[in-house]
């Protein structure tokens, strides 16, 4: 985790971090991170996208991490890198100005006596956790956490002020939740009954492996039988739902607003952008992308690029132009009566 | 509420508690439920969908539920049933490991002296009450939650950790609230001012009826000047938005992250899919279904089945299509000239 | 700030204050407000929208804020105001029943000693403020909020129950943030690397204007260099998802459910309705208007209105023309191919 004490890097010793091949002085001075076009001297910065080297000749940073084919096109310090961005990300954590929960149990945290805590954990103030939980190594539980009765953390898992998480619900370790995040709350099941809806208990969990970040507000509802499942690896943003009984395979991005109905099985290795909405017990295969805002009713077998939705333009010619939507499949049988008519 | 204590049922008791006619052994022993595909040794399964009527011969569970019609495919342990998925939701309640608060205060709950709160309630670590509420019988009210100045609760409730319930907020009984839910909150109102916009402060309250459930991170607003009200046994799912002086009708059902703006009036009975949005000031009639993602944006006057959006494609199909769309109305002007030309 | 005992106003009184010109009886008691339809003898309404023209003559209010050009078309006690929804809002201060926090740090919040909050603020139960926070005069921090490390808080800002405010974000004066808001949790930034995804640590901060108010449940990510940015006036509403790096402009109004994906610009004065989508990497020009759900994919330079989607209709019409959707473009070869035939 972080560091709370701004600190200073020699050149040298950012280049073996990553990897990369360093020309220029290897005593320089790195006290933090910029962009192009924002950095000032004493700042690392990076050229990653090919849009972005106009900023290269006038950048005022003391050194560039830079892609081997157009490293020649920088003479300042530089640290050649074959992702330049990867690079970027690995450094990342050093500059990090968040800090660390003290180790310890807060005093005014509720712990229930048979809660199992790492003595290198922190646990926050005003922190509740339940009876039966395990807490392991090096975890920070931060200010205002639930941990429901007999769910279990790995190690090295980090939680933000105001994260829920029910009973019964299995976390790996190196995962990171954000305030507000829900795992575990029921499932959306009922049944018609003669006077109204009955509800279906949610009798299952939730299990999440291992180097899963979620995002803020984000809501992962336990199984109606089986367990809803993230596997390792994968990435969720802000506000994204999912239902009960989900599985999204490993390394799997999902965009914020993105939202994934019960019992559908997402592959590894997906990106689901923003606002995404895949209906339920459907099956998408691995190393599907589907782009922004899509709505996803039918499962794909293959991978690939999927998409739905209406181009943006004016209010008025849109509104001329989603009234004649209405009207296709009419427009279409006037088309084919005039094919049939000019074959005659 | 649930029993923390997994308990075992003899299946003639189970028969007689969902009133279905039992073949097979009263004796049999049932410690859980599953479905047909994952069921083991002393499980209960059910049949409901046909789908899963392939899974029937191979079951391995104790006993299933299933339908008059079908029960003759069946030859183990059955509970005949007219509708097995209520019969199955009606004994998930007994196998919920979810454990009750105890009942009582908890002492770092903050409480106003002007509350009243039932001996029978459980508040639970961390809670805030502020003067003037009342709550009555049985509640439970979890590690967190906040409970403002006058709002009253009757009988039954549950807020799971982390709801937040403003000032003068009005909650039937038997109501569920999950994580991260907000109650009363200001509804969206601001006038144009000369320098910028002036709050248009929101003096209505909230209303919620009997037997409503609410899914975690949902948010219903206050009124601006009259109440926003949730009739009775109305269900709602996950991260909705519930805006300013909106009413919903009784035992309607409202998905994931749908959205009704302002003043709009939903009707019973209805069933909002997931991702529907509904604007301002409308009103949509009793027994109207919205399909998932719709945007609704006129008033609905006869029950039935609304949609909109365009349906899922592979990216490079759907972008050739897209563009065609912003061109609709002028290719509904040339099928008609072509149409002028032909009658000639 | 709002007063909890219920106040009686003359009309005169009310008319001072909103600079309206009275005619009828200063005198006239006031105890609340209503619209047309719902007032009670005591009761003061407005007529803003024409639709609403039609309950005036049976109004029962004691008085009505109008417009001069329809004035004479009532004939009891007026307000007459250039902007009666204006006037109206300016009133509904007066009416608030919220109550606000007692001024003082309530013992159970747990505060660094490094902290400094003003001698007129007011701190609830179960808060939590970091190291080095400042928070300013005639603040209120609801219960259970959690200030980060070196957050810096203006003047007259109000906090309710349940807000997330990570480390280092800075907050204007006058602003309202509603419960479930978290600002500056980590903004959606990973690389890929060998074995999955690498972490982007976010190092830039949120800025936040003055007079902005934030609905329930919105998030407003850090920047991941730089900071992210809301100028003054900004209102925004619940559920909405601001990401890394964007910048909103003065005065914008972002309607619920709406997400700004990652480095988008949005200008001043713009609306952005309920439900948009709006990429990462765009500029929105000021005075731009986005429509309910529209997805916005590429900037937009010029002022005015814009929009995509299609109309809502009965699910069985919409699934014909919806498949022709994806016929379109083969659709539009074959309306070619027919006028070229016809022009020979």
């Amino acid at each position: 985790m972080a560091n709370a004490e701004q600190r200073v890097y020699r050149l040298g010793e950012l280049a073996d971090r990553i990897g990369a091949q360093l020309k220029g002085s290897a005593d320089c001075k790195i006290t933090s991170l910029a962009t192009l076009q924002d950095a000032q001297p004493g700042q690392l910065s990076f050229l990653a996208n090919p849009v972005y080297r106009k900023y290269l000749p006038a950048t005022r940073a003391a050194a560039v991490i830079i892609h081997p084919d157009v490293a020649a096109d920088y003479t300042g310090n530089k640290l050649i890198h074959h992702s330049p961005y990867l690079g970027f990300a690995e450094l990342t954590r050093l500059f990090d100005t968040r800090e660390d929960l003290p180790v310890g149990i807060h005093p005014s945290a509720v712990i229930d006596e048979t809660a199992t805590i790492s003595a290198t954990a922190a646990i926050g103030p005003h922190v509740v956790i339940e009876a039966g939980v395990r807490i392991g190594e090096h975890c920070e539980v931060g200010a205002g956490c639930f941990i429901g009765k007999d769910s279990a953390i790995g190690d090295h898992c980090r939680f933000a002020p105001h994260v829920s998480v029910y009973h019964g619900v299995s976390i790996g370790s190196q995962c990171v939740f954000h305030s507000g995040v829900v795992i575990g709350a029921d499932g959306f099941g009922f049944a018609r009954g003669s006077e109204g809806w009955v509800k279906v208990y949610q009798l299952g969990g939730v299990v999440i492996g291992n180097r899963v970040e979620v995002g803020a507000c984000t809501t992962i509802d336990r199984g109606a039988l089986e367990n809803t499942v993230i596997a390792d690896g994968v990435i969720i943003d802000n506000h994204v739902q999912v239902a009960h009984n989900v599985k999204i395979g490993a390394n799997t991005a999902v965009a914020g607003c993105a939202a994934i109905a019960g019992s559908t099985a997402i592959g590894a290795d997906c990106t689901i952008a923003g606002g995404v909405g895949i209906i339920g017990h459907l099956d998408i295969a691995d190393g599907v992308l589907i782009t922004a805002r899509t709505l996803v009713t039918k499962s794909i077998a293959m991978p690939g690029s999927y998409s739905s939705g209406t181009p943006l333009t004016r209010t008025g010619v849109w509104r001329k132009n989603a009234v004649r939507f209405n009207q296709l499949d009419e427009m279409a049988a006037r088309l084919k009566r005039l094919e049939n008519k000019a074959k005659q």
